[in-house]
């Protein structure tokens, strides 16, 4: 891993842009160390999920956690791969056609994703851990609840995860998730027109972890409430210091 | 009202107990005033309550609240109904004997409790109010969805509401939830085996409040986590300061 840019933001946040082989990465950390480190998940494109990616670091940051995330296969520059572009042609007619998206588009585009991402993961988290500054436990924050569940399920230093609930979790992840034992705080946009409530409500029902609480609020997909941030941060508090 | 008891808590709380005509009920301030009052609802039953109660209490005291509570009719040293007695005579034969509790049982339970408690917790408000160290606008938090229900809707000076689901909420008070438009915190225990728990979905769906969270941990009715206390303190620093 190296590092490609390095900036120190005004609220004292060091913001680095790394290179882990091929994939972009960025890593923020806050003035206090060391920090538990906090990945943040994203659904693909560093570049435009910039602004929301670093306002969520610095609101971690502001709690003495450091932050990280990793560029997802076929997105932003990377390689795109053919059968992950047909899968989301696929889906992009099933959802306008409406009904039912087949499990198969699902399976399709979902599953090689995570196979190829979370080894990615687990190899920053390699290079990110022995950073000075870095210290502790990890969390994982993320909406792309695939490698959300398959890292909360293989990586034994992610000690707890916050979920944001989507659909076109494929059914082999939705019986992994049983295997899971961290603490997990899921949250659920109750008017997410994308998004099916029942399956979001069925996924919580089939966490493993003994310590599950699930956040649903008003709103549609980007409303998430402003103090939900805050309440992230505690629940990292609880399980990361 | 009359008081008629007081003691100081060694948190410096001050505690009285006082009665309402006939209704017997406790009032928790806190050293710094003017607070902000909430409401305590329960299942009835003060003297046996009385732990939860205070703990509670003393738990919203430490972040600048006050706290009121008053029994229940038919509750406690309070005369016995026997249109009531018999309901829940009923509601236990129903319970012992599995499968769903008809509603017409619920409906002649809750309803009679509903249509007596609410007057009577309205002119508590009208006697606590004006007390000097009380102030701002009020919540209400307990588990008689009933009771939170119907104040929420009938009472202006609730600002905001904290309600743990529970079952047996009759179909007239689940209309009535639509009507509600203050900010609600709902909580739920996924697990508790005397609780419908997609009856309690669905009536957080139904309440009719732009600003709704609902907050669903594992366990079962009486394992409600400690953070929740302070998640439900901090719910009310936002509505009622």
């Amino acid at each position: 891993m190296r590092f490609t840019s390095e900036q120190r933001l005004d609220d004292g946040v060091l913001e680095r842009g790394f290179a882990l082989g091929d994939i972009p990465g960025i890593l923020w950390t806050p003035a206090a160390a060391p920090a538990p480190l906090i990945l943040l998940g994203h659904p693909g494109g560093l570049r435009g999920m910039y602004p929301r990616l670093a306002a969520r670091a610095r609101h971690a940051a502001a709690e003495g956690f450091a932050a990280a995330t990793l560029e997802l296969p076929g997105a932003g520059d990377r390689p795109r791969s053919a059968d992950a572009e047909q899968a989301r042609a696929d889906l992009r007619r099933a959802l306008e056609a409406g009904g039912r998206v087949d499990d198969g588009i699902v399976d399709r585009l979902v599953l090689p994703l995570v196979e190829q991402a979370v080894p990615e993961w687990r190899a920053a988290l390699d290079a990110l851990l022995p950073l000075p500054g870095i210290g502790g436990p990890v969390g994982y924050a993320g909406g792309v609840m695939g490698i959300g569940i398959r890292l909360a399920v293989v990586e034994p230093r992610i000690a707890a995860a916050l979920l944001f609930a989507g659909s076109f979790v494929p059914r082999a992840l939705v019986e992994e998730a049983r295997r899971i034992t961290v603490p997990l705080l899921v949250l659920l946009q109750w008017d997410d027109e994308g998004n099916d409530r029942q399956q979001a409500l069925d996924l919580f029902d089939a966490f493993g972890s003994t310590e599950k609480t699930l956040h649903a609020n008003t709103g549609g997909h980007t409303g998430v409430p402003h103090f939900e941030g805050d309440d992230g941060n505690r629940f990292f508090a609880r399980h990361l210091r």
